[in-house]
């Protein structure tokens, strides 16, 4: 079983981006100094980066193709959390020489079948040494003009509500097979019925403060409420995080317009609380400890 | 002195933003899911990304600020070589925990001056932490329609030239301080000199033989007639790397024009060789085991 550092690096990229799509309006994908790409006419870019460290993010044992899989689904979350349209990505990988060339070989074979699925081109990408495994991921995404949500759009008295349900994901093994709901983002864009929207990725406690304080809003959740995975508690589906489903506040006056048009019947749609005029938040009883503790997978620590 | 670890991330994050520019075009910067950026209408992107690792292309105790501008400069060149124009970066530093917070800063502040010396913006990015420290870049630029150039144009006959001057780069510290040849790059594009080109990272012996494979074509050089900084001998032009100078292609029809109207009179031009139609390369007697030798500097061991 040869080893990366058994091998030259111009054989091992040649290799590797065989199993890659280059994706629709790519004029010149990898092998070049840069992509050369063809936005559609008139729109607006979404533009997103995010990395996953082994022993950190995924474990050394996963299967290669779903940490590829993660890898790519974690940026594709946030691009439908804008209601964008994924297009194109980099992918760099960090890997110490002794890891069988095997091992990236199935990596960018999931890499590979993912972009596909997702309608992604995979245009460049960078392969360097390090003590410590690691992926990061840029992706370009697109967007009809003037459709897209912010955090910061939310205003008191809308209501939150998330996609799916939360809590478990680690445990479960979820976050390596998640979906990304970039269909239900750009719906939700494009009706306009989101006024701020984000991706829960550190945990709700974690990242609704982030959209409130970015909507100037307070915010008061009904615990019993949040839709939970089977044997989750609440206090999980608070504070487990890698949940990736969308986050987002809908004026009170089109809350019923958008439970009769929700038109995805496999995602669950759930009300969990509302904005509030105050910044100084209503925290639930017994969940503050969770509201303020840091994420623990994204922390620099 | 406060350690990575004993700040939050999103106190962290946004004291790191302060110092960076938005850059022209960007609708929305750091800080929320995505950036939204608005390209020029109808023009073309260029899409690169590329990372630095610390104790393989940089040191520990090099300045932050100088590394924070190695890794931005690094992706401008590749940028230069499609004859781009820069405008969005993404930046991703992965740290141990212990690293002080002073230096994070440090490198921010540095990242910000060089972005806008270049009119770049930088959009986002990401934090997590690694054993090793490592930053990775990537970056949207932007082509009128059409005026690019790749590696695959170089025809037969065609003569090899590069810019400035070669070898001695990281001893001398030049890979530090080095300034990307955007205006140069830009220029060769534009006046449609150059048939091919790239930048020179990993060093003219195994950078030329790329640009040779991917325009199906031999090559054969001069090797007294490299320009070579001071106290380097032919052999540390050709193999040291980190040059970060453009090695293009020139019909010979235009080589006297293109050696009249170079207007970069602090920047040398120099014809090196040229491309020869056999791919079984005339390399110089004495320099096979350089344009043999793998790139110490890129490759994954």
């Amino acid at each position: 079983m040869k080893r990366l550092d058994q091998v030259r690096e111009d054989d091992l990229v040649r290799e590797l981006i065989r199993h890659l799509p280059a994706g629709a309006g790519t004029l010149l994908g990898a092998g070049d100094d840069c992509a050369i790409l063809k936005p559609k006419l008139g729109s607006y870019l979404v533009y997103k980066t995010d990395c996953i460290v082994e022993g950190v993010h995924y474990l050394a044992e996963d299967r290669p193709a779903l940490v590829a899989r993660k890898a790519l689904c974690r940026n594709l979350s946030d691009i439908a959390a804008m209601g964008g349209v994924p297009r194109w990505a980099l992918v760099t990988i960090l890997s110490p020489p002794e890891k069988p060339v095997r091992y990236w070989t199935a990596f960018y074979r999931g890499l590979g079948k993912t972009a596909q699925r997702f309608g992604l081109g995979i245009v460049g990408g960078e392969v360097s040494r390090s003590r410590q495994a690691a992926i990061s991921v840029a992706l370009i995404g697109e967007l009809p003009e003037n459709r897209y949500v912010t955090r910061m759009g939310g205003r008191a008295g809308d209501r939150i509500f998330v996609t799916g349900k939360l809590g478990g994901s680690f445990a479960s093994r979820r976050h390596l097979t998640f979906t990304p709901r970039l269909k239900e983002g750009q719906w939700l864009a494009e009706q306009r019925f989101a006024t701020a929207m984000m991706d829960i990725s550190d945990g709700l406690g974690s990242d609704l403060p982030r959209l409130a304080r970015l909507s100037r809003c307070g915010y008061s959740i009904m615990p019993e409420s949040l839709p939970r995975h089977r044997g989750c508690t609440i206090e999980q589906a608070i504070r487990d995080g890698e949940d990736y489903e969308l986050l987002f506040t809908v004026p009170p006056r089109r809350v019923a317009e958008l439970r009769e048009k929700w038109p995805f019947t496999k995602t669950p749609l759930t009300e969990i609380g509302a904005l509030t005029r105050s910044t100084a938040s209503k925290i639930p009883a017994g969940f503050d400890h969770f509201f303020h503790c840091q994420p623990a997978e994204k922390k620099a620590s």
